[in-house]
């Protein structure tokens, strides 16, 4: 086939962006996703404690884009880029050639230097993530349940959150009403009741992207949930039995990793310049220096706003990337001048704090409690992608919020072996 | 805790009906099972073939039974029973003994005497293997995408699905309506509707267990979807790069076993009599022989209908034996007379060919084509368990029959090296 052709490495906010707006462009495009499917990771949380199944958050990449017959979808795993003959290596050794290409890989969970801690913190990305977070979750109940010794007991209902971003916050909130409200009638020997939510943050406070008194109204909130808040306090040790932070030392038999993340490899792979965590370090418009064919984009660029405070890795800021690379290469085609440089418009900050309390931060107006809670919940659907999607999140949001029980409350994935996983704790 | 202790091992449709069925009886229950969910098989195909979600045909066990306090439900494995001491052993050693024993443990797939077979043809029992089966089938169509060369593709696209009973038929209907229709327009190197489903039967008809005219009924259905029905053919060699059967080599990149089942271990345990598929042979009160404080029921129990004929391994048949059993438990404890021998009552045999058509046999009366679909569809969500499973699955099916969309396109739990497994057909 002729024509300009566009490759897009990940079908994420920022991918699937700049493929949407480039519909009608004398392109053809490729997209290449090591997943079938696009995943709404802001709702991960959800199917990490059972409130969301796994098929409504994510949908497959190819039908999303089916009706654009210009765009091949691609499952398959990037190796690496040949930026000088301009291709990208797949794993299995196909080369794809481009000439324009979109690195919008996004990034992963980051230890910092503690990779060992990753079996006993696992992190969340992916639906893998969740539903093995579930399945710890909902397995220590169930060993507690069994086991006879008190302190052993009570490690297994002890649940650490290392981390208070936005992903820690809402986890924490939603396992504290999770063991409070949802399997309170469901166990005979222990009381869910007596659970323990423990959310470590390293830093003076939750939610540093968010006003200090937001942040202090979502500790307050969660500390209604029953959560146990600990601030200032870096984590120095993860295994087995617990975590120690600080000079404390607690026994917990499941610990969640919400604290870092890192960047996909996409600067290893184009051997370009990256920051701390690993990012691109794109120009003003978002091309690789020295490469202006190549775009990178998203939770994998490192990008500075207007007041030089680093674009934050959400989905609004991927896809105003997405959208406008998409421009620079239209303009390009039609050799057009170029667009000014790429300008991060922040819309707002939000967080949920369990089912019945959000922050909200958009500059203008801060909310908070309730009345955050449902814009927080009527944005997330209708951001949702395809009206089954939407119908499906808000019944079961309207069903959870009305009876507090949960419907993806699964353990799968694991086999019998597993059962006793939390006997060594 | 003082009473009679009941200890039911497997939360199935047998198990389960017998706690309900004992409610207010003097006992207290114990139940037992190595998964958190009760599952609604009869579904699972639909899991298998993307167009229902896992949350929504699986349902906690505990949750289940939450308002019964005297019931107390326990996630283990059974790894024997001593019946000498009245105690059932488990997996992690722990005994929990019993005044009254139900072992409803079921039964699962069996490749009669080529267990060699399974990896290349799984089949279909639990949730992991629903969601295995699902991503075997979207991967061959990801791989037969990328493929070049003719025949290997061919063999990516070919589907072969091992036996003609109820699960065999509907597998077919479904994958072939999921190549013809729901995917048609994703793909842009293959036509997706020349995809071949071949359903293989060693007797000489499908659904065996429905009269002649409605198994014509169900070929003809399955060919008018595309499905290519071979009957009277036993595979003799299923492999990596397909299977043979008759005299016929067919390359296949998917393999899926709907052929037999086999009982599970309870024999055994019970060092009981059983049958050629290791079934217990209970006696007409479903007790163990010799050991009348041990009912055996569902589809681990050899029962014989009035007429001598076998039983079905089937939902109805199993709940009917767990009500009956429950009866016998409540008359001795009130030391009354034993009810008659257990007599099983047909209600008819259903089994659906696709999204438009079933076929019913409720003995009084015949029925097929679009109505028998209706019914079909009516009679499982009202069977369905909670009122918020019974609307996600509505919506769903009402979802698919009108836009012949799907859900639950998920490939997931794969490794990266996964993508390339079919390389090798």
């Amino acid at each position: 086939m002729d024509g300009h052709h566009v490759v897009v490495v990940g079908a994420g906010f920022g991918g699937l962006e700049a493929v949407h707006r480039l519909a009608g462009a004398p392109v053809r495009i490729t997209v290449i996703d090591r997943r079938n499917h696009h995943l709404f990771q802001p709702l991960l949380y959800q199917v990490a404690t059972a409130a969301l199944g796994t098929a409504e958050i994510a949908w497959p990449i190819r039908h999303l884009l089916r009706r654009r017959r210009e765009v091949t979808t691609l499952l398959g795993e990037v190796a690496g880029v040949d930026a000088e003959r301009r291709a990208v290596k797949l794993a299995d050794g196909e080369a794809i050639s481009y000439d324009t290409l979109i690195l919008a890989t996004g990034s992963r969970h980051a230890y910092f230097g503690h990779d060992e801690w990753e079996p006993f913190a696992p992190g969340l990305k992916t639906l893998e993530d969740a539903t093995t977070i579930r399945r710890h979750i909902l397995l220590a109940f169930e060993e507690a349940e069994r086991e006879s010794d008190p302190a052993r007991r009570a490690a297994l209902l002890t649940f650490v959150i290392i981390g208070g971003g936005p992903t820690g916050v809402e986890l924490a909130g939603t396992i504290a009403e999770l063991a409070r409200e949802t399997l309170r009638s469901d166990f005979r020997s222990i009381d869910t009741r007596e659970t323990r939510v423990v959310l470590i943050e390293a830093g003076p406070r939750l939610l540093a992207a968010f006003p200090d008194d937001l942040s202090d109204y979502a500790k307050k909130a969660l500390e209604r949930l029953g959560v146990e808040v600990k601030l200032g306090q870096a984590v120095t040790a993860c295994d087995q039995d617990g975590v120690t932070f600080g000079a404390e030392r607690l026994d917990a038999g499941t610990i969640t990793w919400a604290a870092g993340v890192a960047a996909s490899p996409a600067a290893d792979w184009l051997g370009a310049p990256r920051d701390r965590a690993g990012r691109v370090i794109v120009e003003p418009d978002l091309t690789v220096p020295g490469r202006p064919e190549i775009f990178v984009i998203g939770d994998t660029a490192s990008v500075k706003d207007e007041k030089g405070q680093p674009v934050p890795g959400i989905a609004p800021a991927a896809k105003q990337q997405g959208d406008y690379v998409a421009e620079v290469i239209r303009r390009r085609l039609a050799e057009k001048p170029a667009p000014p440089p790429f300008r991060y418009r922040h819309a707002g900050s939000l967080a949920t704090i369990g089912k019945r309390a959000a922050v909200i931060d958009f500059g203008w107006i801060k909310l908070r409690g309730v009345i955050a809670w449902w814009i927080w919940g009527i944005a997330h659907i209708y951001f949702l992608i395809g009206v089954r999607n939407r119908l499906a999140v808000a019944m079961n949001w309207l069903w959870t919020y009305s009876f507090g029980q949960r419907s993806a409350r699964l353990i799968t994935q694991g086999d019998p072996a597993m059962l006793r996983r939390f006997r060594r704790v």
